[in-house]
């Protein structure tokens, strides 16, 4: 992450992050939270390395990390502007967390993330038990300010250009590993640091696995074809699925699984704003599908947030019991699965707003 | 993963690896394991899927997955040879684990993998207090068998082509980020199915970041340039840095600091044997880099193992307690990193021998 913010983009408010954390640990029972989990340490303090943690209590943030970082880690808390001390000390020493936990009596531990080894390490070095917090930093980055929207949209308009670009070259005899290839090439190309995640293209018999590998067959004229990817710009990611049969739209199976797919997709989108029960959009999506007779056949839940992670909250999906809140950015994602014969899933991102929302992936839909 | 293997590598022995597993339980004082670790599930049974765990007892081994792998988990087992039962089941709940636990006295968790929160849910579950395990498959992933062997070094060899190909392009006024992009397109181009982790390029100052993020900088003449990347072929992955100096290597502070730290690599390659105590490996290279003034510029482990993650066992570092051991496969992987000046790293991926060892990463190393 650079200093500065990619052009046009509104900036990232890093430096709030840490205070409206403090504000939410009396209610979580801590007057303290080592935070563990690297996205969640980028978010509240602009480091991205991979190792380390990071001491919050009231008084003092302190970043723990290694010699790998001792130049990276200064720079990066000081550019986002948040007021971060940093301790360099050798791979897997934690004695300065234990130091620091000694003039507090409650310490939290992110139980999501951390793992068990861990927590067993901390409990024998920590002065009190040390608590299970359950998804503070997380609850903070459901709700997004305009410099992260500003990225995923961004995000979003690159992924948007990259499949203008590749669509053409999906056809009779192209391979699925070739067009992934060509997308996370066109995603880099147009200007985003990475891909979003393992972008996903699967043709004929794979495009009935929600959760294929590209791999080398060759597509044939009448094979269902999913493509599911992002790009990522600063660290914030974007999510996209276009669905598209070899040879066209015409009638048959193919089309009417590809227009049955994407009426559940609009019904749910259709019921996304603030204030809507997350489950709401769940139930729309399933309720059009098990109307056309592809209830069975939608084998996941119907989306999730995205920022900094591919998967984040608010889950989407038929246990879901919270609200839709403004700022909020989600996917819709539907998809139906016929084994043998071939899947179609249709996803978009968007942000949550007060009276609906806003598209962010842009891409057309009548392939 | 395919069913077959990738032309000209030996088979991956996936059907023998429950056995083996089930060989360690007892020493581990449980009676079954319940592997959390998506690496170790695809280790074991050749399911590549995001979200599962798998089961072991000395009778069965259940794997239990949610909708979007109901065709993929029982296809991917079965094509690996791994007796294996598929259990879907609606993302999160736990009830056939804690079925299957019924019989059981002594139920293993992966401690270094599983997060603390998943633990309390199963410590709920479960019939008796879960114990603790600490890398029993992560131990036996260690010793690479013919069929690994074979999959790292088609890696590798992919990835030096790569770097072959984009060699020419490393000049006055390239950019981080484009030359990264190029290694990553060529990687893939070559034959990997992705690139082995998120690619480094890191020059002038960013060089001196051992973990840099490749930026938008136009490298100068005179610029060390740190290029640490791999290639994945069926799940396995490589590992290589080779560093220059834009302009070539003349004389002066970053033709010093190029030999000395190759100096270091091929003191520590040196050492590396079957049987050979590894913290000997991390001492080989340390003293050789004190030697030449630059022992507190080198801030960061000597190297680690590499299969289906980038970082894998064993560490080879200061504090590295056992001994080498014929089939394993390390990284050596000194650097020097002088802040505001620049950094300098060489790393191979090499087999250990009984008499010493392969190296699998073949690029040139004069500049």
């Amino acid at each position: 992450m650079s200093a500065g913010s990619p052009a046009g983009l509104a900036p990232l408010l890093v430096g709030e992050r840490l205070d409206s954390l403090r504000g939410l640990l009396d209610a979580a029972g801590v007057d303290s939270l080592l935070v563990t989990s690297s996205t969640n340490i980028r978010y509240l303090t602009g480091f991205t390395g991979s190792a380390g943690s990071l001491w919050v209590d009231v008084d003092r943030a302190v970043l723990v990390t290694d010699g790998r970082y001792r130049d990276q880690a200064p720079d990066q808390t000081g550019a986002a502007g948040a007021v971060v001390d940093v301790v360099v000390v050798g791979g897997g020493d934690r004695s300065p967390i234990a130091t620091l936990a000694g003039g507090c009596s409650s310490v939290g531990l992110e139980a999501g993330s951390i793992t068990w080894a861990e927590q067993r390490r901390l409990a024998e070095l920590l002065p009190s038990t040390p608590l299970a917090t359950d998804g503070l930093v997380e609850g903070l980055r459901e709700l997004k300010d305009e410099g992260e929207v500003d990225r995923i949209a961004a995000a979003a308009a690159i992924a948007d250009r990259a499949l203008a670009e590749v669509l053409p070259s999906i056809q009779d005899g192209a391979v699925e590993e070739e067009i992934a290839m060509a997308l996370d090439h066109a995603v880099r190309s147009g200007g985003a640091s990475d891909r979003a995640f393992e972008t996903i293209v699967a043709a004929g018999p794979n495009s009935a696995r929600p959760h294929a590998r590209p791999g080398t067959r060759p597509m044939l004229d009448g094979d269902l074809v999913v493509c599911d990817f992002g790009a990522m710009v600063d660290g914030y990611r974007s999510d996209m699925t276009r669905s598209l049969r070899i040879g066209g739209t015409r009638t048959g199976r193919a089309a009417d699984l590809l227009g049955a797919v994407l009426d559940a997709q609009l019904a749910g989108l259709a019921v996304v704003a603030d204030g809507v029960p997350i489950a709401e959009v769940d139930t729309a999506c399933r309720s059009s599908l098990e109307a056309a007779g592809l209830g069975d056949a939608f084998s996941h839940g119907t989306g999730h947030g995205v920022g900094l992670d591919i998967h984040e909250g608010p889950a989407v999906s038929s246990t879901s019991t919270g609200t839709l809140l403004a700022g909020q950015v989600v996917t819709v994602e539907p998809g139906a699965y016929l084994g043998g014969f071939g899947g179609v899933r249709w996803e978009d991102t968007v942000l949550v707003t007060a009276d609906g929302h806003r598209r962010l992936t842009l891409s057309p839909k009548e392939l």
